[in-house]
């Protein structure tokens, strides 16, 4: 955890008000931008010092082999690792003889500021060389929203105390030295200098270099060019080599005068098209920023972003940190996924190398849900990538002699890259998680090219593999054994309830689909045995209840384990992973992450109000939170069943995840699923949003500390503004067609005509609120009122 | 597996009639000559061709890393290997201009033979080389069981069809190299020329290398001599590098005239002496050998062996294939265990590389037993070295965080050396029977040194282990999760029977053996409360039941799992292993090895005998034997339900294992335990020899084809005959005091005045012989009457 001091307190901007070297790779991924097809890691313009130097591309990435101490049948043999690409972030500037460089001389001012409306990154930095020479140092960073493939910097340098010699040098950077990403050696030789030279050239302040992979055979062409601004006496050189590109600026400047020059970067990468197609990419998306120009790019970014809010902004009245950190979180998820464009979303974004740069479930199922109701095209983008990667998924059941599809817990490419079995291929939710996420995507937005395309697939083929990982017992339940939650504290279970109810849901929405498009299920094989044999399955589904406790068990037996001895566990020992072998954690009750909480939340519908409280209560105190994906739906949860105020101490633990560096670990990207956490809480904690049927149903309930929130959503065409107050929620059509939704169960009904309707709050459940495992209460603890 | 016509049938011998060179890496493992210290492969003589070269040395073994591609907390980092070390077998023959090798020239006649009374290895061969050449080669090889240290080769060359030079070099042969041991890399690269040389020697026919392993530092020396019967004109030569030492014998014989002489190889090692000192005692070993001679080598193998087949033949009547079968396992126990003297059995004996040379669970569960009523002296040394391994087994419990001492599922040093943790850290099982093996040596034996020693500490340390891995429920039970049976195609379940029932006994056997002695027991910490916990424990144990089947569940939940599709499960999908992943074994009811079903033999007072019948009957049908461990149990239980041929069928399976090469990789080495598995199935099953309690039970029966069996005990210092005929079965304290036995539950007195005893056979229940899964009949079928 970092201080709240170290980034000021601010509506639209998050500003760091003095540069602390030792939190650099912190905020270098704080102050990453990203447009979800690029993404700049916050490093510093002239590269040194650094955290962890880091340019990404969606979807590049290096294969390397996976080592397994004792292979099995099924284990994938190689990797995939996101690779820190060519940098052309770098614009080093020599001061008279000095290099400017923040670990010698005197910084009297560093100020750097991410403005969340107009998308781009401020510097403005006052240094005193050793020497004595004074500078002031002014960039500006973006990653274009609107020109995808387009990064560009504006660069201004201006003497003080006395005339200055200036040379800048801009650079594209190949094979930048790294940390060791692996402990495994071979691992680590496959990520030493992963980019091969395929070509570099350079023509007057333009300059640009190609690099292929070794293993993954991909191809990146990165370039540059500049326009000058002032002084019109600049002397200019452009020279490169293979793994380097440099354009130099030099000139003299007297006090007052300024140097003043914007860099413009472009990428393109390929496993399919030629060197010279790739370098022509590149150049024509240079060719066409030069064209829109600096005060252009601005602007679009700003129109941009200005549509973005009026979508999904959420207004948090009483909490100006909150407030902050939910917009901070809003605009990271928009920053990973805005075009991405059929490449997947990572679990990091693209802001930091956490994790490999692979996604995983927590895609569909913390980033999608927030998407799909503020920005749906990049949902549904989201969605089409992971469509695209179906016959992988199909190989993978294949290989695991199983029907359907199968999707992998943690990938680039589509190909399974988990080496750990138990906590990746028994994991079979995703594949309903992806289903659930394509269900709730199409009835948001009713989109029925997706419906009757990509859904239609990704339900079958997902249903298609429920039948065949679960059987009926002799009985007739229908068991799904042996399988991994969401906990990953648990293992290789028997019907783990959240792992059968999305399961259900998953069969169920393949049924009803398929019903709704018989021709084209028909095309796929389905026929109306296939769709009877689903809905069979999913209404006989198993879900294990212990009786003496009058509790849900989070899977059959769970309630048997033994119990955790909190009281024996010191806090250095959190997370438990690190030090206690799974077979203590799994062959005992003690949850990492919300699991059973996760199915009182995503299948609430299974569940009656008082069942919620009494498994929220039980589940509650030995959950520990070894996961940034838990707090939220904890919080979420707990709103539901009454402990608003506990839920608004998990909003913060989520929304701060990154800006207070909660989990120890911003420094390797921000928790984008954690971020999106946030919204999640807002709007289906304290907003009480539902959406299991077909319309959004809401039961509000604000914490004391809030007297006002206000979210957007867009809905079936529609935007609709919803308002909670400490008495009542307002609920506003702003614009599309009539619409009913539910608050407390109740009918609304909003139209043109009547496009605003108001409510008197329920009041919640009163219930003491329950305890957390022992030192592990919610970390900021209730925030100052 | 191989043709049955490989090896003649002989009752004392096993002769192979014919080279078959694509048998060779097979044939050298039936062929490997062992003490239990030193193995040597059945190589040729002259080296090549062979299958895989190999020399060992019991514990004499190198570290590699051990790759992870998801590390975990507790995973082993580093893992054992045995050593192919310096080969001293090499004989190289140089006939006229011809090396004498096997793939050139005509093999005019080929025959080895195994001699079980002997104990050596014979062979003659005449052979013509290209240039039409005739020799005459016979040696005889054996591994000294009386001089632990030493091995000797007699070797005689004679001309036919003229005059021959001949030169003969004896060598000593280092970092020979071989088969890549593993598919990574780096563990491959700690094991490409693994010993160093740090001394090599030489002095008339004496030589000598001293090499030492890098990561391991274990230092090894191997030395050889000479003493030339014949011609007196001989020329010789010494000389020695690093790693190569050899002596070159050179001569010409005539027609008739033979060359003739021994070469006696020492071998030392030792991770703490010095490199003179060990090079001493090799030289030491030479001297003492050469003043043995070979005769006196030869005569006291003889001896050896005599003592040992009258305390441990078991005669069959009416199958002499098998009877051959049974002796050549009853002599590859010998050979892995007779002088191992503190060092572990290895799963494949020194006959092979398989497994890493690694030992296992079957030390105790399968090699023990047998080694008990036989060679209870190798039985003690079996479980002293696993008792010097205890504070390993402490520290490792300590790194898992439980109490007590928990041993490694394979090990060479006493090191966890397993890379998958389900298959291993969690299969507890091992130290129940670790405890079990103290518990039954020690009540065959009355060995009260061991008792109070090695057999408390054991038994205590692994009793606090049960009592830290498991735990009461709300109702009392005690509960054992997540854990391992022996049955490898299921993992992480709950309350798996024969380890709760193993280690209910465990903890019995540990209250019990510390109340006898409070004294030792209190200076190890114990207390009566502790010995309380461990009884009441051990009452609460859970059994799972399933009410509706009536079937003993093999863990908990077993009988609700999938049915595994045996019909559509092709015949060249066994080993299933290798062609499903374990999610889909894990998740279903298959079976891989007898895991209830051994309950119901290890612990066979815990269950009626209707219920046995029952319980067999239900594992039996999906059962599929991918491990050489199971049929030998299924023979013992179904000889005691009354299944009578199908128990002489899975004999079959389990004795023939190696000579019919049943599981297609005797080339890694023998199976031992299948191996003394068939000493069990004589034993246990048609003998019926159970020892739950304070004496030996018998209920004995035959199989149709044999009209007579008879097996010798050593029990109590006492030694026992008992012979099986079609209707009485006999009973012969052959000496020592009197003892009374139990027949078919009746008492029956044995003693010096009344030292036989006959006894009429009980009829065995009929039932109609169980099914197996479709393609997993036993292999051999019903032996040919």
């Amino acid at each position: 955890m970092i201080g709240a001091d170290v980034f000021g307190v601010d509506p639209w901007t998050v500003p760091e008000q003095r540069l602390q070297l030792d939190l650099l790779a912190h905020t270098e991924s704080v102050f990453a931008l990203s447009n979800g097809h690029i993404g700049l890691r916050g490093n510093l313009d002239e590269g040194e010092p650094s955290g962890h130097a880091g340019t990404y591309l969606n979807g590049f990435y290096e294969s390397r082999p996976l080592p397994h101490a004792e292979a099995a049948y099924g284990d994938p043999e190689s990797g995939e690792t996101m690779l820190n690409v060519t940098n052309g972030k770098v614009l080093r500037l020599l001061v008279d003889d000095e290099p400017f460089d923040l670990r010698y001389g005197t910084v009297e001012h560093h100020e750097r500021t991410l403005d969340l409306r107009a998308g781009v990154l401020r510097r403005e930095v006052r240094w005193r060389s050793p020497a004595g020479q004074g500078v002031i140092l002014r960039t500006t960073r973006l990653v274009s929203f609107a020109q995808r493939a387009v990064a560009a910097i504006r660069y201004e340098v201006e003497p003080y105390d006395g005339p200055a010699r200036i040379v800048v040098q801009s650079e594209l950077i190949a094979n930048e030295p790294g940390p060791e990403a692996s402990d495994d050696p071979r691992a680590a030789a496959a990520l030493v200098r992963p980019l091969q030279a395929e070509q570099h050239h350079h023509r007057e302040l333009r300059a640009g270099l190609v690099h292929v992979t070794r293993a993954s055979r991909l191809r990146v062409s990165a370039g540059m060019d500049h326009v000058i601004e002032r002084p019109q006496d600049v002397v200019t050189s452009a020279e490169s080599e293979p793994d380097l590109a440099r354009v130099t600026l030099a000139t003299e400047l007297r006090e007052g005068e300024t140097l003043c020059f914007v860099k413009l970067i472009a990428y393109g990468w390929s496993s399919q098209r030629s060197l010279p197609a790739l370098r022509d990419q590149t150049d024509a998306a240079l060719a066409a920023a030069l064209r829109t120009g600096w005060d252009g790019l601005v602007a679009s970014q700003r129109s941009y972003l200005d549509e973005f809010w009026d979508r999904a902004d959420v207004e948090l009245d009483g909490d100006p940190a909150l407030q902050q950190a939910l917009r901070f979180a809003l605009f990271s998820v928009l920053q990973s996924a805005a075009r991405a464009e059929g490449r997947a979303i990572p679990a990091k974004g693209l802001t930091g190398s956490g994790y490999d740069g692979h996604s995983f479930w927590d895609m569909e199922t913390y980033t999608l849900p927030m998407l799909t109701y503020v920005a749906p095209t990049a949902a549904r983008d989201a969605l089409l990538w992971r469509h695209s990667t179906l016959a992988l998924a199909q190989a993978r059941a294949s290989e695991l002699r199983l029907a359907g599809a199968t999707f992998p817990w943690r990938t680039i490419s589509g190909h399974e890259c988990s080496g750990y079995w138990p906590a990746s291929t028994a994991a079979f939710h995703v594949n309903a998680d992806i289903a659930d996420a394509a269900r709730r995507y199409l009835s948001a937005t009713h989109d029925e090219t997706f419906g009757r395309g990509a859904a239609l697939e990704l339900l079958v083929e997902t249903a298609r593999l429920w039948r065949s990982v679960g059987h009926h017992d002799a009985a007739g339940y229908f068991r799904i054994d042996g399988v991994t939650g969401p906990d990953e504290y648990s293992a290789l279970a028997g019907n783990n309830v959240y792992t059968n109810l999305m399961a259900a849901r998953n069969l169920r929405a393949a049924a009803t689909l398929a019903a709704q498009h018989p021709r084209r299920a028909a095309r796929l094989g389905v026929d109306e045995e296939e769709i009877a044999g689903w809905r069979d399955a999913a209404d006989a589904i198993v879900i294990p209840f212990d009786d003496e406790l009058q509790v849900t068990q989070q899977s059959e037996l769970f309630t048997r384990l033994r119990q955790w001895d909190f009281a024996a566990t010191p806090a250095e020992q959190y997370p438990l992973l690190l030090h206690h072998p799974y077979y203590s954690l799994y062959s005992s009750q003690v949850v990492k992450q919300a699991d059973l909480v996760f199915a009182l939340y995503a299948c609430g519908d299974a569940f009656s109000a008082e069942q919620k409280a009494r498994d929220f209560e039980y589940y509650e105190r030995i959950t520990v939170r070894d996961s940034s994906l838990s707090a939220c739906v904890q919080a979420i949860v707990a709103a539901e069943v009454g402990h608003t105020e506990l839920a608004y101490e998990y909003l913060a633990e989520t929304a701060f995840i990154d800006l207070r560096d909660l989990a120890s670990n911003t420094k390797d990207g921000v928790h984008l699923a954690a971020l999106a956490g946030a919204w999640l809480v807002a709007v289906a904690g304290f907003g009480g949003l539902r959406d299991h049927g077909d319309r959004l149903e809401f039961s509000p309930r604000l914490p004391a500390r809030l007297t006002r929130m206000s979210f957007r959503l867009t809905y079936r065409g529609r935007r609709l503004c919803v308002t909670v107050g400490r008495a009542r929620a307002r609920y506003e059509l702003l614009d599309g067609d009539a619409l009913e939704i539910g608050h407390e169960g109740e009918t609304v009904a909003l139209s043109a005509a009547e496009h605003v309707q108001t409510r008197p709050l329920a009041p919640p459940p009163a219930r003491a609120p329950p305890a957390q495992p022992s030192g592990r209460e919610p970390p900021l603890g209730r925030p100052q009122r």
